[in-house]
């Protein structure tokens, strides 16, 4: 294993593991507990799990994988503070995507090889990440990853 | 920049990162807010930040920085749960302990030369690592990053 793939797999890694960790977390909780404010006071299960579902749906086209494939979840889970919008979508259903975006983002990321995650995110211009490499396809995981494990500490204090 | 060290900043900036956004919040956070429970019959902001401290303690030795700095702190932040150990430090103490540790840790991981960062931590031996040489320095930057991301969430509800 040379040193790219070395660093893929333990950002990758990092990724799986937080996932598994949250979606572990995600099938301890009921949907009347997700219902619940996480403290009192604070956003409820139901809207952090809209909003990693959310903020997840924006690395599609972040990483070139095509487009959003639940572009409606962005005004309420990321665009509002929760119970502002009136309509989300059943805990039922948020679970059913999430479990279908989680497989979705598996497949596509198995794809890459491994010296493409030093590619370029597509919010970066070509010219800027001629100065920032950093600024690559696995920093998306990686900041993706770190906002994951926060909001997971989070939906734990629903258990 | 190489590969190599575009890796290497890649995940310590999102130490440094995830350093700032805690430390910001720990000046915003009061000595009384600190003794406050995160949620109801959860931890207190104060076990929060010496579990942070100690866990990061910890880091030293791991990454053959040296020896702990602050091992009195591995019973009541690691081993114990909150409020199982009667005599803990102020919250006065903690803070002045994480700013030194911050600043003692980032002396150390500036002066690791960017392919030093891919060499074993001290839990593994030579012979696993031969098999799995993800288990480097950089993953114990990577796994304490998810982790204080993860309990950031939580002393947020302090606010």
């Amino acid at each position: 294993m040379n040193t790219t793939q070395t660093m893929v797999k333990l950002i990758l890694d990092r990724w799986e593991a937080s996932m598994h960790n949250c979606d572990t977390l995600l099938k301890e909780l009921s949907d009347d507990q997700l219902q619940q404010e996480a403290a009192p006071g604070k956003n409820r299960g139901i809207y952090l799990l809209g909003h990693l579902i959310a903020v997840h749906d924006n690395m599609l086209p972040l990483l070139n994988f095509g487009e959003k494939q639940y572009p409606d979840l962005t005004k309420p889970f990321i665009e509002s503070p929760d119970k502002a919008v009136g309509e989300i979508p059943s805990a039922r259903e948020l679970r059913a995507i999430w479990d279908k975006q989680k497989a979705h983002l598996k497949t596509e990321m198995d794809r890459v090889k491994a010296e493409d995650w030093f590619g370029r995110h597509t919010a970066v211009s070509e010219e800027d990440f001629a100065k920032e490499p950093h600024r690559n396809k696995l920093n998306i995981i990686l900041t993706r990853t770190t906002h994951l494990a926060y909001h997971t500490g989070q939906l734990i204090y629903l258990k």
